[in-house]
């Protein structure tokens, strides 16, 4: 074996690595015989040269090979038939997708075992959002994860330490060398847990636009592709729908309003016909996603039927009583609903001018919600499940000065003061300053499906 | 301020830092503040996106005011009209220019305060070679650096630890995350150390061909330019020559054997006529390096009686009476010559066939060498300063099977046996698959000075 100096010169001058070396560096850094100063030296080579689909396939083995794997049809027969599925989002404002898709999955007939993330930055975690129903636990044994999967056809856990520990340390240390926005490297590190969850099929929402991880839509695709392509090597079904992500995903961002405004979509009951329509593109995008999932996974063979079933799902309740029996089965208490945290104030926030509303930079909301404590900057800090906002517009819209575009749901009636000069920054009306950029503009539509990658 | 991994992402993106980001990475890197993983993360960075020449300059600076500076001038009136000048090498295989250089510069009226370093890898260091001399020491407190130079006109010591510590720290890291070789990093470690010895004007000798650190010229002219255009921002007379390092520098390639050697060009006296035609373009480098000193730092106007001094210097006995004074000063025994440490045994190493010497592979040479104990491998690894290489022959010349081509100086008779099969790899004899390349040919005059750099 080369010495590992010489390992990140080969690395430096574009050369890609073989296994053993990836092994070599996985190993020493995950055993700490490796120092940190030498695997960061290697992350940003990788970053700068990048790695080539075998290494990046190798990287993810050894992940994915340094903790436990989920292997159901083993750990019970009645799993002997059943089509293990998840999905993964790489992050937006306002997303709530998981808790409406995963009870939908389950009614096409598929197995839903989804792990989920805490928030970090501008982005909302699905671990927060569920963890603030009173009682909900998302920290199962194994015996209760085969429950749920079995009676319920769902689980939803937070993502277990015993799974990919070496991603784990090596996401910590890219966190802080400026490593993380690699392809290859964020390939590895998804892809390594998916595998490691035991599943047949799997569906990424890539998120595309301002408030994304991915900006650029030729970047997005390349993630999809990166991302489908190692699924792929690693014997998972695989597709990646790249997904618009400018304005926030519905009208509710905030950890226990989410959660509700998800239940306001399995029941498709609305607080109002404007929240409907605003609510619209999220649902449908749930929806489609589901459908996906199905098609992948073969519980259904047609995206009419698949549809069509997603739609009954929900107009017969069906959807709904999953995500009942997933909470009930999950420790939540039968009075959950009620006693969600909510806020005691909703201050509106209105229009200062009149004209069409062009964009909603849901990224700088987002930022700000980690101000007030919606979000989280660091994994340390503690977030504030009851607060939130609530929009009151979309893009396309004519709003007059005065017309209500977002309340803000807090625990003091003078909450909203300190935010009013940034919330004008927030919602671009009819200006010519706002620059054409590809996201500018919102589908009529509402659409946020761009485009589906299957290779 | 940035957070330092914002500082390491503007660096990835290929931004150029600013003196305050620069000055927070160096200081946190020496106090502790800023850990290893992050300072490796911003040296891939800037070796793989570069520093352009402002920032260049700012870690140069930053490096030499890490630690103690000096001024001749402040430290004794006697100096106050002098010219200090010095030479610094980027290492090849029996470099001994130092040894004779800096005697002849005092002959030209120069102050030489020349701090050296030791050998690593397959380049050997003049430290090593002149410790090798009974009772020598370079490590000289201020007083005794004065009075060496006051009187003798030259000192010769090792790097000192007070000296540019944030450089030192930052080259011990970089040697692990190879990240050594870059332009940017190279000019500010060398240049920071030359401007902190308070020197007034500075000779760069980049070696460039197989055995040298630059095998490309357009690398070493390259590197030329950013040592003196960094070193003229400093306030620093600089200049650079580049100059060929594929056979080795003279004759013996072997610690206290370059001592021995050194005496025989200072004295202009050979063992035999084929050591002087060895020796000779390795002799004309030496003047003509300390012909560039003399006519940077103003002591010789012209390069015509710089040459002319420097031959009447070496032919009268000067150069050598001062490599002896110096010697003295710095604590050498009288019987220094006599005491020298050398092997018992001359193992004689004849070509196997019969053709012209096309080429003699230093860069193996020197390899080898560390493998017995003349070079080191790491600084901790111990040197044995008697032992040796003596080169025969020259490239151009024709050999017959038997002709002596190098000469091994050993402790034990069968020393040569274990070498000898790598050694048939160093002479390239006649062979057509000898590589053409740009430096594969020697001149037939010997020159090695390749290309002079001003700007």
């Amino acid at each position: 074996m080369l010495p590992v100096s010489e390992i990140i010169r080969k690395k430096r001058k574009g050369n890609a690595l073989s296994s053993d070396e990836l092994g070599f560096l996985v190993r020493g850094f995950s055993d700490g015989s490796i120092p940190d100063y030498q695997i960061s030296a290697w992350l940003m080579a990788s970053f700068l040269c990048g790695m080539d689909r075998e290494e990046t396939f190798v990287l993810t083995t050894l992940m994915r090979n340094s903790g436990k794997t989920l292997d159901w049809r083993k750990l019970s027969s009645n799993f002997r038939d059943a089509r293990f599925a998840d999905k993964h989002s790489t992050g937006g404002v306002g997303d709530k997708v998981s808790l409406i898709l995963a009870p939908l999955a389950a009614c096409l007939g598929l197995k839903v075992p989804m792990m989920s993330g805490r928030g970090l930055g501008h982005t909302g975690g699905t671990v927060d959002k569920l963890e603030s129903i009173p009682g909900f636990s998302m920290r199962l044994d194994e015996k209760q994860m085969l429950r749920c999967l079995d009676e319920v056809g769902v689980c939803m856990m937070s993502q277990s330490s015993d799974l990919c520990p070496a991603d784990k340390k090596l996401y910590s240390l890219r966190d802080v060398t400026a490593t993380v926005e690699s392809i290859p490297l964020i390939t590895a590190s998804i892809v390594s847990k998916k595998w490691a969850e035991g599943i047949d099929a799997i569906v990424y929402d890539v998120k595309c636009g301002s408030a994304a991880f991915m900006s650029d839509l030729k970047e997005a695709q390349n993630l999809s592709r990166s991302l489908v392509r190692t699924s792929a090597q690693a014997g998972l079904k695989a597709m990646a729908c790249v997904t618009r992500m400018e304005e926030p995903l519905g009208s509710y961002v905030g950890n226990a309003m989410e959660v509700e405004e998800s239940v306001w979509i399995l029941r498709d009951e609305y607080p109002s016909e404007l929240h409907r329509d605003i609510i619209a593109p999220l649902r449908k995008l749930c929806i489609d996603l589901s459908c996906e999932m199905a098609l992948l996974a073969g519980t259904r063979s047609s995206r009419d039927q698949a549809l069509a079933d997603c739609n009954k799902a929900i107009a017969s309740g069906a959807a709904y009583a999953v995500f009942e029996r997933m909470l009930r089965a999950q420790g939540a208490k039968d009075s959950w609903f009620e006693e969600l945290p909510r806020a005691e104030h909703q201050l509106v926030y209105a229009s200062k001018t009149s004209g069409e509303i062009k964009k909603i930079l849901s990224r700088d909301l987002g930022v700000l919600g980690v101000k007030i404590g919606i979000g989280r900057e660091t994994s340390e800090d503690s977030i504030d499940p009851a607060i939130g906002f609530e929009i009151l517009v979309r893009p396309g819209v004519r709003v007059e000065r005065g017309t209500p575009l977002l309340k803000l749901h807090a625990h003091s009636a003078d909450a909203l003061e300190a935010l009013s000069s940034d919330l004008d920054g927030v919602f671009l009306i009819e200006d010519d300053s706002v620059p054409a950029a590809v996201f500018t503009g919102a589908p009529a539509s509402g659409e946020l499906l761009i485009e589906r990658i299957s290779v």
